[in-house]
C-alpha cells in the first residue's frame, strides 16, 4: 500500500466532489480545478455530507483533514500532484482535451485517472504525450461511502500504472476492481444499463410504478447484493448440487420470453413526466438533502453491520471498512502526547451522530459509554497499547464503569471528552473520563473505569510490560498533582 | 391485519422450505405434502437456518412455534387450511395439475398461492373449480428472511382475494406488492433476467471473472440497493435538478451501444465449466453451508441497520422489521407481570448481534449498556411507561449507572437479562440487572441503575403519577424479600 501524497480534481461536481471528500478525510492535500461559479459551494456540501458520514462510519482516528485550495488554472492544480482525478462531463472530446492539457502540465509520474463511467480509456488517452500513466478510475455515488472504483487500462496505459493505482486504493478505504479488457461502460455501466432498460418497458407499460419497482428490488435481492453479487449468490441457490448443476438448469430460461431486452424503449417526454410524477408520489415529500441524510446513515449502518460479518472478521466491503479502519489506527494521528500532561487530556473529539440519537434528538444511554470506551482506547493508543499490540494477544479490558449523566447531548452538538489517571499499576489502570460541551466547555456526563492489563488467549490478568507501564505511569504521575474529580469514588445512588 | 389460522405447503424444497419456516415461527400450524424421499431433512434444515436467523434478528417476544406436521397426501395437509402455498418445480402442466388438486380438496375460502418465480396465474388457474382465489405469491431466497412477495393475480382472480392476501403477510413479517398487470416473471425476475443475460456475455468475452463481477455488485449499488432502489437513488442523483431532468439527460444513453442484450448468449459446456470453475476460486473454501450462515448473518446486520435508519424510525425492509417486532410485543405479552414477582424479572431476552462485537468476536462494552438500558425500557413498559406516555411529556431518565464486566458475551450467543428493584420513591427508581448466558445461566454481567422520574419539557424530576408509582411499588414490595444483590452498591476500584 502506497499513499498519495498530494491529489488534484479537476472538475467539482458530485462525483468530483466525492473524490475530494475522499482524499481530504484520509488526510490527503487537495487542489482542485472547476471553471463553474457555483463549485465551491458545490463540493463544501458535498465535503459536509461526507464529513457526518464519517463521524458515525469509524470510532478509528481520523487523520488531521487534508488542505483543500481551489485553483484559477488546471496547470496550477495538477502541476505537484502524484494522483490526478478528471471529473469533468461525460463527451468524448471534452475529457481528451482536458486529459491532454492535464498530460502536459503533470510531473511524468503522476497518475492520471478518469472518472468517465462509460468512454473508452483507448479513446482518452490518444493525444497525450504520456499515455501509459492514463487510466479510468470510475467510482459510485456517494463517492464518499461506496467503496469501489472500477481500474480500467488503456492500449498504451502500463501494467506498472495499473499495479500503483491498485495500491493506492485502500489507504482511503477504496476497493479497486481491475477490469480485464475495456470495453463501452465496463462492468457496472453495463448491469446497471441493463436493469435500467428493463425497468424503463416496466413503466411504459404499467405492470408496475416505480415505487412498486424499487420496493421489489430493496426487500429482495437488494438486501442479497449489498453482501454478496449475482454469481455466489446464485451458488447457494445451487445448494448442494453445485454451480454446474444450477446452470445447467437455467439455461433453458434464456429462451423464454422473459425480457424485452431485444427492443429499445424510447424515453419520450410522456415516459419521462410519468416516471417524474410517480417519483414525486414515492419520495412521499422528502427532498433530496433528506434522502442523502437517509442514504448516508442507511449506507454507514449497512458498512458496520458487514464489519461484523463472518464471525467478527468482517465482509465485503465491511472487511474493507475494517481493514481502512486498522491503517488509520495503524496511523494513528491524533493520539500525540499532549503538550501539558499535567492536565487532563483532551482525547475523543466528536458530534452526535444520528445514528446515536432517540425519537427525542437526545444521545442514548449507551453511545455515552460508547464515547467513553474511545475515550478509554484513545488513551490506550497513547501508551503504546494499539492494534498490533492487542492482535500480539495483550489488552487492557473494561473490568467496570460507573456513569453520571448531569446534562444532555443533542443531535449534531459538538461533543469531546478528556481523561484524568486515578491511579496505576501493574495490572490495574483507574480512570475518570469527562464528557463536554464543546462550545461552552459544559460538564455532561461523567465515567469512572476500571481496565486490567490482560493476556487474552489465557483470559487473565496479567503485568503490563515496562514499555507500556512506563507510560502509564508518566501520565500517572503528572496527574497526581490534580484534585480528586467531583463523583469518583461515588456509588450509585449516594447521596452528593 | 388477519393472522393465517392454518397453512399447507405442498412442496417442501428450499422455497417451500423457507415458506414452511416463516409460517412456523410466526407461530401457525403448517402440514405439508411432499412426496420427496429427502423432503423432511431438507425442511428441517431450512427451520435450523431461520431458527438461528431469527434469534440474531429480534429481540421482541417470538409466539410458539407453530406445530409441522409431514402428510402422507395432499388432500390430508390441505383439507382445513385457510394459506396454501404450492411450491412444486417450475413446469406449467405439473403446477397447474397440482393446483386443480388442491382446488378440488381445500376449504373453498381458503387462499391459494403458488410460489412460481414466472408462471401467468391466468395459465395456471384454467382449471380449477374456484379460480377466484388462485394467485402468485413469489418469494426471495431465504424466504424467512428476505421480506418480499410479489402478489400477482389472474384474469379470474379476484379483487378480496388480492386484499385478504395482502392483509395476511404483515404479521408473518412479510412485504406484499401487488403487481397491477400479469407478465411473465413479474417484475422482479424480470430485472434479475436482464442483468443476468449481461452478466454471462460478460464472463463469455471475458471481460472480468464471476469474483470480479459480483466485487462490482457488492462493493457499490449493491449497497444502495439493499435501502433504495433504482428510481429512488437516481432521484438523488438528479439533485437539485430533480427527477426529469436526470431523465432527459439519461435518455440519449439508451442509444448507446452499452450492452449486448439484443443478443442471447449461448449457455454451452464451455461457458458453463468456465462459470463453475471461476465460481469455485470465488468461493475460496467456503461450503454452501458456511456461505448460508454468512448470508444470514449479514442479512440480519443489515434488516438491523435499517431498523436504525431514518433517526431511529425505520426505513425500508427495517421499518418493516420494526412494524412486525411492535405486533409481535403486542401479541407476545413479554411484558406481563411475570407469574412469581418474588423473583428478579427476567425481561429482555436477545442474542449478540455481529452488528455488536469486536474483531475478536466478543461483544463491545457499549452494547453491554444497551441491552442494561433495554431491560430498563422493558419494566418501564411494565409499569405503564410506554410510548404513548413518553409522548405525552413525561419519563424515567437514567442518571447513574454502574457496570461489571464478569463474563464474556461471544457472537451469536443467546443472552438475556433480569431486574431487581432495589428501592423506589415518588422520583426515584434504583434498580439491579442482571445479564445470563442462557444455555448455562451464568452471571456476564451486571448494572446498577438509578432513575429518575421527569417532566421532559420542563427538564426537572417530578412525582411519578399513582397509577405507575402503584405498580413500580408493588414489584418493589414483593422485591423486597430478596437479598440485596452482590456487587450492589460498589463503587468502581471498591476490593471486595
Amino acid at each position: 500500500m502506497t499513499k498519495i501524497s498530494k491529489a488534484a480534481c479537476i472538475g467539482g461536481g458530485v462525483i468530483g466532489g466525492g473524490w475530494i471528500a475522499r482524499f481530504l478525510l484520509a488526510g490527503i492535500d487537495v487542489d482542485v480545478f472547476d471553471p463553474h461559479p457555483e463549485a465551491s459551494r458545490i463540493v463544501g456540501e458535498v465535503i459536509a455530507n461526507a464529513e457526518k458520514a464519517y463521524a458515525m462510519l469509524t470510532g478509528a482516528p481520523l487523520p488531521p483533514r487534508g488542505r483543500l485550495r481551489f485553483c484559477q488554472t488546471l496547470v496550477e492544480a495538477v502541476t505537484d500532484a502524484d494522483w490526478i482525478q478528471e471529473s469533468v462531463p461525460e463527451r468524448l472530446d471534452l475529457k481528451r482535451g482536458v486529459l491532454t492539457e492535464i498530460d502536459a502540465a503533470a510531473r511524468p509520474d503522476a497518475l492520471i485517472g478518469s472518472s468517465t463511467s462509460g468512454l473508452l480509456p483507448t479513446d482518452l488517452q490518444r493525444d497525450m504525450r504520456h499515455p501509459e500513466r492514463l487510466f479510468v478510475a470510475h467510482p459510485y455515488n456517494p463517492v464518499y461511502l461506496l467503496p469501489l472504483v472500477e481500474i480500467v487500462g488503456g492500449e498504451k496505459t502500463s501494467a506498472a500504472t495499473i499495479r500503483a493505482t491498485m495500491e493506492r486504493l485502500p489507504p482511503i478505504g477504496m476497493k479497486g476492481v481491475h477490469i480485464a479488457k475495456e470495453i463501452e461502460a465496463f462492468v457496472g455501466d453495463r448491469l446497471l444499463e441493463a436493469l435500467w432498460r428493463e425497468a424503463l418497458w416496466l413503466i411504459h407499460d404499467d405492470i408496475c410504478t416505480v415505487e412498486t419497482l424499487d420496493d421489489v428490488i430493496r426487500y429482495s435481492f437488494g438486501l442479497r447484493w449489498a453482501q454478496m453479487g449475482l454469481f455466489q449468490t446464485y451458488r447457494i441457490a445451487g445448494g448442494e448440487a453445485g454451480m454446474r448443476h444450477f446452470l445447467a438448469q437455467f439455461g433453458p430460461c434464456l429462451a423464454w420470453p422473459w425480457t424485452k431486452l431485444t427492443d429499445v424503449v424510447d424515453l419520450d417526454e410522456a415516459l419521462i413526466e410519468k416516471i417524474g410524477r410517480q417519483s414525486d408520489e414515492q419520495a412521499a415529500g422528502l427532498s433530496i438533502r433528506e434522502l442523502e441524510r437517509i442514504r448516508d446513515e442507511n449506507l454507514v449502518g449497512i458498512l458496520q453491520a458487514l464489519k461484523g460479518g463472518d464471525g467478527g472478521k468482517g465482509w465485503g466491503a465491511g472487511k474493507l471498512l475494517k481493514d481502512f479502519e486498522r491503517t488509520l489506527w495503524a496511523e494513528g494521528g491524533g493520539e500525540a502526547m499532549p503538550a501539558d500532561p499535567s492536565r487532563p487530556l483532551r482525547l475523543v473529539e466528536t458530534k452526535v451522530s444520528p445514528a446515536w440519537v432517540d425519537y427525542n434528538g437526545h444521545m442514548t444511554e449507551h453511545r455515552y459509554l460508547q464515547v467513553f470506551g474511545d475515550t478509554s482506547d484513545a488513551l490506550l493508543r497513547l501508551v503504546g497499547v494499539d492494534l498490533a499490540y492487542v492482535e500480539a494477544g495483550h489488552s487492557y479490558y473494561t473490568v467496570e464503569s460507573h456513569i453520571r449523566h448531569l446534562g444532555e447531548a443533542k443531535l449534531g452538538q459538538a461533543i469531546h471528552s478528556a481523561c484524568q489517571i486515578l491511579s496505576a499499576d501493574e495490572k490495574r489502570l483507574h480512570v475518570f473520563h469527562t464528557l463536554h460541551d464543546t462550545a461552552t466547555g459544559e460538564l455532561i456526563a461523567t465515567a469512572e473505569q476500571m481496565l486490567l492489563h490482560v493476556d487474552s488467549k489465557a483470559g487473565k490478568a496479567v503485568a503490563a510490560p515496562a514499555a507500556v507501564l512506563d507510560r502509564v505511569k508518566a501520565i500517572a504521575a503528572s496527574h497526581a498533582e490534580l484534585a480528586l474529580p467531583e463523583g469518583a469514588g461515588r456509588h450509585v445512588g449516594q447521596r452528593r
